[in-house]
Formats: C-alpha cells, structure tokens, sequence
C-alpha cells in the first residue's frame, strides 16, 4: 500500500542518533564525560557540502521538525508546514537538521537519561544546559555530518535565541541566521511567567525533589498548570477572544467550577496532553536556560559588542500581535546588529495569532522565509 | 501618647457587624437565610443622608479601605491614600462605607463561615455570589444605615463592576457610578487566567475539595501560585522591568532553582504573605463571580440596552498601561453609555503602573476623582 501524504511532504522520516564520547564542559561549569543527541534530516547534502540548514526548537519542541514517523501517523512533525519539498525551507534544496536538545526529553541525553555513575536517571542531577551549550553540542553535530558551516541557522522564540548564539560563538560556521519571534534575552515579565511556572511544578506534592521518577509518578498538575499558563500567553487576547469567546456552555452559568468557557476546556486539554509527552525536569532547564540567555552579558550589557564579530546575513522576524516576545525585542536585536553594523533584513508580520504565529502558516510570513530561502546562494544543485 | 499618623489620615476605625435575618435568594438558585457583613465607615453621614458613598473592593480587598485598626499600626487600609479629610474622596465631606463582600474572607458571611446545618465551615459548600448579589447585600446595608440613595458608589476593577451593576440594579438608589479599570465583561484571557489560578488551587494536594479546614492545612502552594500570577497580570511588562530589571543576584548564573532574579523573590514574597490572609474558597468565588460578571447577557449581548434604563451619571476612568482591563474595555463601557445617551465622562490615565495604578496615588488620576467628587452637589455641609 503506497501511503497518502499531503503533497510537499517530506514523508515518513527515522530519528537518528549521534554518540558523541568527547566530554562537554557545559557553562555552568559541569562536564558531562559524553552525551547523544537525537536528530532528524529531510533532503540531502549535496556535494559541496554547502546547503544544510540547522533548525532549532523552541521551549517545548523536538528534533521531530517535518514528516511523519509511519505510514499512518495522524500528525506531521512540528514545522511540516515550513520544512518540505517545495516549502518555505525547501528540501529539495536544503539539507535540514533537526536535533532535540541537550536535556531534553525527546531522546537526546537530559534528565530522563540513566546517570551511569548512579545507575539511575539523572532528574534533578542533570546539568542546566544554557543556550551557548547547545550551539556547542550541535556545532559537534554538525561536525559528525561533514558540514563546515550552515548554510542557515533558523528557528523561533528559544530557538531564535540559538541561531542569534551561533552566530557569536562560531561566526565561521554560518552564513545565514533566521531570527524569529525571538528576544536578545528574556524581559521581566518573561521571567515571572517562567518562575510560576517552576513553581507549579516544584511545588506539586508529585515532584519529589525532581525524583519523581524513582516514586512511579509525576508532577502532572504542576506541569499542566505551566503549560496552561503558556498557552495564555502564546495567543494574543483578541485571538482568544475570536477562537472561544465568553459563551458559556449553557448559555447561562453553572455555579461551579466545571468548564464552562470553552478556554477552559482548552486548557485543561493542552495541559493534560502536554503532560503525556514531555518531562517536569527538562521544562525546568528549558525555562532556565531561556532565563539566562542573554549574549549581552560578558560585553556590559551592549549587544551591539556581542554581534561585532559575527559574519552571517541576519534575517529577523517578529509578529505584531505576540505579546510574549514583543516586535519591540527583536528590534532591539536589529538595533544591536544595525549598530554593529551588520547586514540585518527585519520584518514585522501582521499576525493576530500572538507568539504561536512562528508556528503557523501565515501567509506573509511563510512568503518572506520562502524568498529569503531561495535568495541563499549554494555553489551547487542538490541532485 | 498621642498616636502620630499620616496627615489627612481618618485615624483609627474599628469594624462594624451588620447581622441581617431576612433571606437571600443568590442567583445561583441557593437561598442564605440570613448573612453578616463587615465594613467600615469613615465621616459622618449629613442629616439629608445624601452624602454617604459606597466603595466596593476588588478581588483580595477587604472592608479595611482606610485609616489604621490600633494606633502601632504599620500599614493603612488599602485604599487610604484616597480616602479621607483633604482626599479625592473627602471624608469632610462625604460619609464612606465599604463592606468586606459576601462570601469574602475578612469577617462577612463566606466559606470561612461556620454552616449552621452542619456546624462546620461552608467552604466549597458556600454558594458562588455574583456581583448582582453583592448588590443587593450592599443595598441592605444601605436600609439599615438609613441610606436611600449614594451620592456615589465606586470601586476599581471588580469594584467597578460593582459600581455598574449598581446602576442597573438600582438605578434611583445611586447618583454617580465611578467605574475604574473595570470591564463590562472579562475578555477570554482574563478567564483563562482565572482558570489557571483556580487550577492551582484545586489540584494543591492540600485542597480536599475546599474541605482543607478540616485537615489543618490550606492549599497554600495553589493559593500562592494563583497570587504570584495575578501580580505579574496586574503590572505592565515596562513597569515590572523598571523597578525589578533582570539583573542576576550574583551578577552571573547560579544554574539552579533558588532566586536569582530580583522579580522571583518578589513574587515569592506577594505569593507567600497572600497565603497568610486569604482564603483559597474565597478566591475561588471570587474569580468565577468575575467570569460570569456581563451585565448585557440579559440583553442579548446589548450593554446600551443593559443601562438603558439607569439614571446615575458616570465616570469611567481606564489606564493606559493596563492590560488585564485596557482601556479598550474601559472604552465598551462608555460606548454603550453614549448609545444609551446617558451621562458619561470618560478619562484614560496615562501611568506605567499597569492595572495596579487604581490602587495608586498616580497624580492626574487623583485630581480626576478629586475633581469629580468635589463636583457633587450635596443638599447640605456635613457637620
């Protein structure tokens, strides 16, 4: 039976596995003695070796970017509508990787991964893994794939954040960076959602320390309320307002504290599906880790300083209606690179979605990375 | 000793009880047969009894708007940097009453009472209050104080919304609405937070169906994480970088858990002192009376028709850094009171401060309501 996917699709792909037996100093001054990423690729890599493009994944992504994983998988990976033959990143053309991050929960060494020194899972033990950390883990990636240099970093929120690092960490080894949705660093307000969220999960009486594991359960309640909280804040009020209004289910209230708003229902959905497939302890790295991004940092606050160095092309893409990462972020980015200098092309896409807008196929936004993408030069055609 | 308090401070005020016996039959469809309100007054009601003025609280508000419970009294009421001799609401002038709400937590008849027909405490046993309830509690209140008419009724936020329904209610009980950062019906984001918050209250290990008292413990975490969330909605994203920016406590990462961001142990604080003084049943009442709050429901949606037949003059006040109520809601308002053709002036405030500022002494705010209530007439000087 042949399998009936979508037209542009990538098809049915297999995650792959890097071992890597060199130690990682990580930032926060631990080195873990090995590690494996999980990854996936669409496309080829043509000769000249020049036309992979490296995808980052946000928050709560994996390295499952396109495709499916059998023939009768309900749903695509998690950028299908952007990844794929013909697509804005066309896979005709490009050689894209996606790896899941270093402590992750997708299958790349994180928190679920067995300690070898304790013959149990790491949990709370495992390193926080900052962004430069990952630039590094992926930059090795990179090297086991034969790539010098990505003909294009790109991703949105957490994952812009890692192509604007690689482009300060290895100016070399990339041509292009597709900043999207993203922020130099976190603002306050950023901050205080992250740490609710932390605390709804290190205060479920379920979460153990973080070694909830080794108890047979998990802290649900408390990461279903972090990704309640999330949800909230990815769409914009008036999206929310246009997708599940204020109706009530009876048309007249209950008097109780069952759904009754379909947000409500929403949320509790997104919370309790969200809680099936990923970990309490690498949404604790992963929020910290986005704490802390901030490239500025080691250069007196000036991100201007940061970027002299860089040598990629810079595409930033920011959306108008998202409220978590604001256009106001990504033009201070602009700024910085602007004033250093560089050679930036920003783009504020009308879009009432809110931060979920990265994700989404907005027309003009899929149209601006198509152009950008067929704009890239490689020396040779993939066969 | 002499008790030295602030300047244009109505001093020390001691609570008053008013017992009612007669029945009241709530919305939801339950019928108390009988409630205590706490609340306090400041100033003297003048022999036409037309200078008395209502001020409702707001979701963790209380009857204790103004002046000082003992004379080493640290903290004022919440509201005294607006109420009393030389204030916008002038006690010299006006007589000020403001009940703790029905189904609160500071004294009046709620979940922390105890139920005569089981000689236990309500808790999730209390009936869910609206605000057309409160309005009708509070105009009880009104009789027994020999009140027939506010010369105004206002409050910020849920207080607003009060003041609203009052006009609607009530329409020759009340002279003047002030409605401040308020909403004729929360937005779809606004619900969804409330529903994280009741989340966390709900799913605390300590819950027990709202049946905590019983066990000794209180849902404290839930009831935390419901606080924090609020207080980071009740700040703009400017305001919450300016006054706690995003400084690391060591300058650099400490890769772990514990409070590295100034705004961690903020909220940390407001989450933890919260606990102390409020109670988990009583936020839960109170965020789903502000869900269900839309005056226009009986109107098919139609504000203007909802206050089509009121008679009190209003002044919508809004914020312009407000983002949990924004201005544009303020705005629903005062749109549907002009199709009405009733009175209405409308100011936005410009303030950083978020929906915090109408708890604020944010100057023009202040000269607004100084203004306009020293532009009600009264038919006679207060002795």
């Amino acid at each position: 039976m042949t399998p009936v996917f979508p037209a542009h699709s990538v098809g049915v792909v297999t995650p792959q596995r890097l071992r890597v037996d060199e130690p990682i100093a990580l930032e926060c001054g631990v080195s873990l003695p090995g590690y494996e990423l999980v990854y996936e690729t669409y496309g080829q890599l043509n000769a000249a070796r020049d036309n992979a493009v490296l995808v980052c994944h946000a928050l709560s992504g994996d390295h499952h970017a396109a495709g499916y994983h059998a023939e009768d998988d309900k749903r695509p990976g998690w950028w299908d509508n952007c990844i794929g033959p013909g697509k804005p990143v066309d896979t005709e053309r490009f050689f894209v990787v996606c790896p899941n991050n270093l402590g992750g929960c997708a299958g790349s060494t994180g928190p679920l991964s067995v300690n070898p020194a304790t013959g149990k899972r790491f949990g709370p033990d495992f390193p926080i893994v900052t962004v430069r950390d990952w630039v590094v883990s992926q930059a090795r990636l990179a090297d086991a794939l034969g790539i010098d240099a990505w003909a294009a970093v790109l991703g949105g929120s957490l994952g812009g954040m890692q192509a604007l690092q690689w482009t300060v960490d290895f100016p070399t080894r990339i041509r292009h960076a597709i900043v999207i949705a993203a922020a130099s660093k976190l603002s306050t307000q950023n901050i205080a959602f992250n740490e609710v969220a932390r605390h709804a999960i290190r205060s479920d009486a379920n979460f153990h320390g973080g070694r909830y594991y080794e108890h047979g359960v998990v802290p649900e309640h408390g990461l279903m309320l972090a990704r309640m909280l999330g949800h909230i804040t990815y769409l914009s009020d008036d999206v929310l307002m246009a997708r599940f209004g204020r109706e009530l289910r009876d048309g007249k209230p209950g008097f109780g504290y069952d759904v009754e708003f379909q947000i409500e229902s929403y949320l509790r959905h997104q919370g309790t599906s969200f809680v099936k497939r990923f970990d309490a302890n690498t949404y604790l790295l992963m929020t910290r880790s986005l704490d802390y991004f901030d490239p500025a940092r080691d250069h007196d606050g000036r991100l201007a300083q940061a970027v002299a160095r860089t040598r990629a092309k810079y595409l930033v893409v920011s959306f108008s209606s998202d409220w978590r990462f604001s256009p106001a972020r990504s033009r201070e980015i602009v700024r910085a690179l602007l004033d250093a200098d560089r050679d930036v092309s920003y783009v504020d896409i009308e879009s009432e979605q809110g931060h979920d807008s990265f994700l989404l196929e907005v027309p003009m936004y899929h149209h601006v990375l198509r152009t950008y993408f067929q704009g890239i030069p490689l020396s040779a055609i993939t066969p």
